[in-house]
């Protein structure tokens, strides 16, 4: 690979599109991330490439880190299949804060998999043994976290009925939209999943930060006014937010999703079957080589360059060079699969390795939780 | 007191104001009780009276009854203060049922409590000591009965998950009206406790009959319709209920109600307070004492004549006679209260004693429940 010229490398981290959110900034009161990164003692790679973009309250969890006192994070994942990019960017950014000092709570959604996807109890406990292993397997430590299903959780049941007094039904409307009780239910369990942390049973009131997707921010919105409300109670502080941008999907459609194979993949397949989903993907590049080398590609609506910024590029310098490099038409579509598809294989490899021998573990903690 | 003249002798507990429940008849699909009256092989007094006016599907109730096979009743309380009249009239309807075969079901609505009323599950806890205590004076075998807290049954609140996801936002507005998120658990909830007799661990689907006042078809239906609705999960029987005439307000209100003390009493009081209760209740009198030897009283409005009729006389020809001596202007209002409160005053220190001896087992099969 050439050389990108000096002259015009760019800091693509820097470029985060924040035109776009400004109208969360402006119209839902989100925090932009940028002016915390600088103080942040050992920020992750998603906080440096600006993946993760906004925020609320996050000062809270920053001073804690500093000063190395007690925080918590919280997150988790309904369970209705397996590993992809997007549980994938959920599950780093807890093991970060983990190993950043803070508990770490981990609820299996079996509740919502159920309200929402008509999914069984027992149905989500078979899944969630492979995505807790899969968490293990990233690096999770299950001796510094609580891992848990909701359905056997009583206390965020609990907390969920002491809330739903304080919630009429033109909030949950002005929320959530006319949904059926059940999704109504739902939300408030996960004020209730993220509220856990600060119970008594945990240590009290502590800060909490909940990293999540932008279109997450209804619930933090909720739980967090929830939080206000029951201060008299529970002592509760509201918890913080970090929000991360979604990835785009491997095939150029408007999201990744299970109806559409080819704009994801999981880290259960095979790594032939991702190489031929990388081979298709839709990317920011020309329709000719000759054209391409012309006047460079577009990685801003890359998927391709999407994968190596949120997940499979360790240095940030080598992000920045691939991003040049590719505006600068020195590097082909092609090129830049093909080293993508090895270095995903390789992680894929190694990570159904280092999963195949977490499973046991992952079903005691299952049965514990 | 002067016997009734035979000619003029009717029968009042035929004369049940069918009427007035004609349209609970035609539109919402309750039956008459009448017609399955002489069916019954030990009716309560309260049926032989045509206090319980209407019902849905206690054939079943009634087969089970004739075959001795398994049956389940089932009704709580909302724990918010001690035992009045109406309370009293549910007790006596479990207990009759449960001397008639069935496995009784009582429930401590605390979540009701903490919905509907913001009492907390600790004071709740207190009151419910007292009221089990009350069931136990009354004659409840708890060795043929399941006593227990909605915030500690597990497996209710599990019922209202699942069953949140049958219901829409539309069905609980037309059932319940636009309510804050409480009630519509509270209401979720309550069809847990309505079924929960019929789940395996308590010998699967059984016919369950639920007692209530007539304003709580409400939840009779929204539980018959869920019943059906997870017939498929749970092999659920729709459970039957009774419906039950609500005793006229001692001061001639409205309705019995906490917030006029004059309009009830509860068992926890003092006989001399309650005298004066009756001493100045409302009756169906006429202005002199001429007037009524001339053209007879009017039991059918008079909170005096409810109180032979629902609790205080054992006997019906007793009550018979009351109600044809009233009339006939043979019996002033002053001689039928002061022999109301004789009896009144008889049953409640006997109650009381009775009660005092039940407390600690009150509080033993709270503990457990």
């Amino acid at each position: 690979m050439a050389d990108v010229e000096k002259k015009s490398l760019i800091d693509p981290f820097g470029m985060t599109l924040i035109e776009d959110y400004e109208k969360l900034f402006a119209e839902f009161g989100i925090q932009s991330f940028k002016p915390l990164l600088s103080q942040m003692p050992n920020p992750s790679a998603a906080m440096r490439r600006g993946i993760i973009f906004g925020h609320r309250d996050f000062e809270r969890i920053l001073e804690a880190m500093k000063k190395h006192s007690e925080f918590a994070v919280m997150s988790g994942i309904k369970p209705t299949g397996e590993f992809h990019l997007g549980t994938l960017m959920t599950a780093r950014e807890i093991i970060y804060f983990q190993q950043q000092g803070a508990i770490a709570f981990y609820c299996i959604a079996d509740i919502e998999a159920y309200e929402d996807n008509g999914i069984s109890f027992e149905e989500s406990k078979k899944i969630a043994v492979n995505n807790i292993a899969d968490m293990l397997a990233l690096g999770f430590d299950p001796k510094r976290g609580y891992v848990y299903c909701q359905s056997r959780e009583e206390r965020v049941k609990d907390l969920a009925i002491a809330f739903s007094r304080g919630v009429t039904l033109a909030t949950m409307k002005a929320i959530y939209g006319e949904r059926h009780m059940g999704l109504y239910l739902s939300a408030l369990i996960q004020a209730g999943d993220i509220l856990l942390p600060q119970l008594e049973e945990f240590g009290g009131p502590k800060p909490t930060v909940v990293p999540v997707g932008v279109d997450q921010d209804p619930h933090i919105r909720f739980t967090r006014d929830l939080a206000t409300r029951f201060y008299g109670k529970y002592g509760f502080i509201p918890p913080s937010s970090t929000y991360h941008k979604l990835i785009k999907a491997l095939d150029g459609s408007y999201k990744m999703s299970k109806r559409e194979p080819m704009s994801y993949f999981t880290l259960d397949e095979e790594p032939e079957v991702i190489a031929k989903k990388i081979f298709y993907a839709f990317t920011g590049g020309r329709p000719t080589a000759e054209e391409q080398r012309k006047i460079g590609g577009n990685p801003e609506i890359c998927p391709i360059y999407d994968l190596y910024l949120f997940h499979f590029s360790e240095d940030d310098k080598d992000v920045i060079d691939l991003y040049n490099n590719c505006k600068c038409g020195n590097i082909l579509c092609g090129e830049d699969k093909a080293r993508l598809t090895e270095i995903v294989a390789k992680f894929v490899k190694e990570h159904q390795r280092k999963k195949s021998r977490c499973i046991d573990k992952a079903r005691e903690i299952l049965e514990m939780g």
